[in-house]
């Protein structure tokens, strides 16, 4: 009779064990990943046999309760041991991708011809559900490109997704796929219950050296249960009935319900011993790596402990007036470069749009092994999704990565829930997002953002800044860099705008909105221009027409919303003043939440439709994106 | 020397230029999909031989500018003859899965052995960025699974894309996975510019009648010019020297740009007369079908011009008080299952997710060739961006299908561009996604949406429902389905709610927004309550407390925003009147956007942060989600 998954597994844990130590910061720790939450109860059993004290038997009986550290799929910020939140099908697949990644760069820069001081394996469990997703197969191309020999994918056959069979609308050949795509597989049909068979895969997977290794292991779902093999068995509850069948099966009906047996917990405490020594010895190498490399030993230490360099932030560019005219993405570009000098953890690419994104690192490779594994530049092809998984996994291993993952803001569409996982795991991935609204201009509607800014303004947590200019953009790194546990977005421009817009403050990023000009607290304005980006400058513009007219205007940049709404309601009332109720928004995108900022009485200046393609001026100007625009509406405002 | 990708389209257009004829509702026509813009102008330049007078060479120089018929990415809504917008990558290729799909099933339910009156084949040219997304490779399992064998992809195999060669980040065997995903698969290798080639392929196409065919044909990207096998050909404009040389090879430097040589007007005529006479040919086929086989070729001539049997929306149930109380999932199946029966045309499946999200026509059979292509359920496995984007393709075709696209409402997050794309291409697509709030319960915040009705609200003319209650279900079909040319997205909840909410109307859902009690114009309310969904009725809870109390409240549904911000401001000011600043909103999600409604004064009641595994009541409690804390918010602005 074929595996269970929960044999396999356990096998697989019973391993994993000796690496869920009582510190996840150690680098020569095997990584495990359990792709979508099915085996979530699976993996919690393991991790309370685990040196780990976070999930007790207790916990295992709050399987789903409220509070309880056993919610119902795995998520990394409420149960230790969990590496990454994985519900979503197919996002642990590219997680896994990311770990591995993470140990391949880290390990090709830090370790030593006599010192490995990373050096790990990186193991996933995937299903039928997540081998359909193309978010797995974007990942498993790339991690073959990679050829992340150290990355072990075991495919749980087990014939059987939520709807029914998989007859019901699965007819390929999924290991022809995974050697077409480059990878090492090993198939397991006629297993015969033989975890032997499963451990010599493993052995096998241990030899190769070019490829990661796809290990396809025939399983039943629901084994000796009454349900057994059926789709019933994916989900919802086995009754009592079944549950005493399955205990005499395995002969366990004389045991209460989570009794376990003293012998289990000897077997697996000697596994988190092994684990013990090998995390003893890995910080003996880290003592000798420190004493006979102390230079790498510094820098690596200050990524395993997720710190930086002290006045790294000094580094980043400043523009004076007389700076040459840039686009956002421009200054964006000299940031990250900059950055990178400083900061070893940044690590990165694009989505086939490096240098549209201006996101290259300049002089520092491209990552690819076994020629340039150092490389931190990741080239992910046209694979936004796995792009952006995949940076999950980066800032979750540990190693002190600082991702960031860049594209047109307009394909934040195809990795919206790796983007939502980000912000709900805390993985502190950096998006460059460029070419950000219809500004984009000749490449037509199908290119042009309107309701993206909305839609990720909306994702709890995320910091989504939209700067205006050069300072802008360089304080929004500083913001991003420092707040480590939440992703930042950074929505830029293609078209050029000014470095140094008079009155605009990288300072004052953090504060998500501030005056840019006419902060006199003495004599309130009569009319308040709120902006972001280039359609701030218009706002600049259209204040000093009406300013020459007599008009007392402030302009205010609300370059991050999040930022702004936590700020003290004293400081929102100075920079917004309630008594000030003529306010206009001027933003190139969907009007959907300006009215927070406006008021009842405000106008909000967007675009509630598709773009338009031809010169951007001309469809900034199609759709009212123009001083005269903006000042007309400010003086129907100001006469109402 | 091997060909160029314009040989080899022009190659195919020619045979294209033949379907590309006065009418596009013929269903004989053959189809052909670019996916993604980069062959646009080509498209253009087919579409100006055609007969299509859509295009003129007075366009074609206008490629690009504001308002032509030339944007940069091909748009279905702009330019006659361009049958789907596929300007994001790998969207072209769901697209095309989903015409074959079309006409297979259109086919099998309306063709006689006699008389074939849907019969045509479906081309796709995909470029190696669209390769890479993840969103092909599940429409290419798809269609292998379903054996279109109708379904020819051409893969424009330049060894290209933006970044530069895709040795950089592909290196798997494209072929191989193709085959392994069950596709007739033709390498093309050694073209040495030989169209002949090409034309045996494609004639080996034809004579597949299992598996759809891939034919991968190596070409040269910027073939003759200077940029000739670089990705620099890929994107920006060649200068003159570069248009001069090409010139020169192909002993064209005589001519001035866009002169057309006679001839080749003149062999394309002939083509579009060859089409002229096939689209008679059709004719001639209707007409024999109509009066052999009347009854059906009523229904399909309905279809054919998108138009539903007069009082179809009577058949729509109706909910009495005495019915049992449902989820609003619940009350959505019954409202599919009952207008199956009356529009042949409705068609569509789920995400692997068809029990949960109740989404199955019922004794309607699934779709799969050779079995049972006439089966109107469509089993899409878990490829939730494959699904929607099949889904445009099924709804852009032409055939007057109705296709429903069903998944959870946090998976929107996964197929979020293609949805985009529906409301762009006017691709009427219904999308049931339910389990809609951190009403889901046990699954925990990966699965529970927070952001996604703001996301999906802020895309331009997309519908969304959020339904209270069976009655408002049932009126958000009605109005999905008189709405054609846009999306609609019905939010629909896992947990139970009553049937039939005293005071909500199946007729108010399309204005949007409407009064549920205190419908009074001579006493206005204190205080207004608004709602949606299982929210509305906590509104009407704490609404009876508060009367109890002497308190005059109103109770405002609110199930679609867009319906209602588009309402007369007399009607607006009505349902909302502006001396009434006492508001307060009520839903579980994003609080982004509400402050519209609620005004200045009025409080949002929503969820900034992501949710909690956990029974679904405790879930609610926990982010204030009851009738007490509804009041005791509504008494705090009372009191204010």
């Amino acid at each position: 009779m074929a595996l269970g998954m929960a044999e396999v597994a356990y096998f697989l844990y019973r391993h994993a064990m000796r690496y869920n130590s009582t510190s996840p910061k150690w680098f020569n720790r095997d990584r495990f990943v359990l792709s979508a939450g099915h085996g979530c109860l699976l993996q919690y059993v393991c991790l309370h046999f685990a040196s780990f004290q976070s999930v007790q038997i207790e916990d295992l009986k709050c399987l789903c309760k409220l509070g309880s550290q056993t919610p119902g799929h795995p998520e990394n910020v409420v149960t230790q041991g969990i590496e990454v939140t994985t519900g979503p099908l197919g996002q642990g697949v590219a997680n896994a991708v990311g770990l591995a990644l993470a140990e391949a760069n880290l390990g090709a820069r830090y370790n030593k011809p006599d010192v490995a001081v990373v050096d790990h394996r990186t193991y996933c469990i995937m299903g039928d559900g997540c081998s359909m997703e193309g978010i797995s197969n974007e990942s498993a191309s790339l991690a073959a490109h990679w050829k992340l020999h150290k990355l072990t994918l075991i495919y749980d056959d087990n014939h059987n997704t939520i709807d029914g069979s998989t007859d019901l609308a699965l007819s390929e050949d999924i290991s022809a796929r995974f050697e077409a795509l480059g990878w090492n597989t090993i198939t397991m049909d006629n297993s015969e219950g033989n975890l032997d068979a499963f451990k010599n895969a493993l052995i096998s997977a241990h030899s190769e050296t070019r490829k990661p290794t796809f290990i396809r292991v025939k399983t039943i779902i629901g084994k000796l249960s009454k349900k057994e093999g059926t789709s019933k068995a994916h989900h919802g509850t086995f009754d009592d009935d079944d549950v005493k069948q399955m205990k005499q099966r395995v002969k366990w009906d004389d045991r209460e319900p989570f009794h376990v047996i003293p012998m289990v917990y000897r077997e697996t405490r000697a596994q988190t011993d092994i684990g013990g020594r090998l995390e003893q010895e890995w910080h003996s190498k880290l003592n000798y790596y420190q004493n006979k490399y102390p230079e790498e030993a510094a820098e690596f230490k200050l990524l395993l402990a997720d710190r930086m360099l002290p006045g790294w932030e000094s580094s980043l560019p400043k523009w004076s007036m007389s700076d040459p005219v840039d686009s956002t993405r421009g200054y964006s570009g000299k940031c990250l470069n900059t950055l990178a000098k400083v900061l070893p953890g940044l690590i990165g690419g694009s989505a086939d749009l490096a240098s549209s994104n201006q996101a290259y690192l300049h002089n520092l490779g491209d990552f690819k092994q076994p020629d340039s594994p150092w490389g931190r530049n990741i080239r992910y092809g046209v694979r936004e999704h796995a792009m952006a998984g995949i940076s999950n996994g980066l800032a979750l291993h540990g190693g002190g990565l600082i991702p960031f993952a860049a594209t047109f803001l307009v394909f934040s569409d195809y990795m919206k829930n790796s983007v939502r996982l980000s912000a709900l795991s805390h993985a502190g991935v950096l998006y460059i997002l460029t070419h950000d609204s219809v500004g984009i201009g000749e490449d037509g509607p199908t290119h042009q953002p309107i309701e993206h800014l909305a839609g990720l303004r909306a994702i709890p947590h995320l910091l989504l800044f939209r700067p205006a200019d050069g300072k802008e953009t360089a304080g929004a790194y500083k913001v991003a860099i420092e707040n480590r546990s939440v992703p930042s977005l950074l929505a830029l421009s293609r078209q050029k705008v000014a470095a140094n817009v008079e009155g605009t403050l990288a300072d004052a990023v953090r504060k998500g909105g501030y005056i840019v000009s006419n902060k006199s607290e003495k004599e309130l304005p009569e009319i308040i221009l709120i902006g972001t980006r280039s359609e701030l400058c218009l706002c600049e513009a259209s204040a000093n027409v009406l300013r020459k007219e007599g008009t007392r205007v402030r302009v205010v940049s609300l370059v991050c919303w999040r930022l702004f709404d936590r700020q003290p309601r004293d400081y929102k009332e100075f920079v917004l003043p309630s008594s000030v109720s003529k306010r206009v928004s001027v933003e190139a995108g969907s009007p959907l939440g300006w009215k927070e900022y406006v008021g009842d009485e405000g106008i909000v200046m967007g675009i509630d439709d598709f773009g338009s393609s031809g010169p951007y001026s001309e469809v900034f100007n199609k759709y009212g994106f123009t001083e005269e625009n903006v000042t007309k509406t400010a003086k129907s405002l100001l006469t109402k």
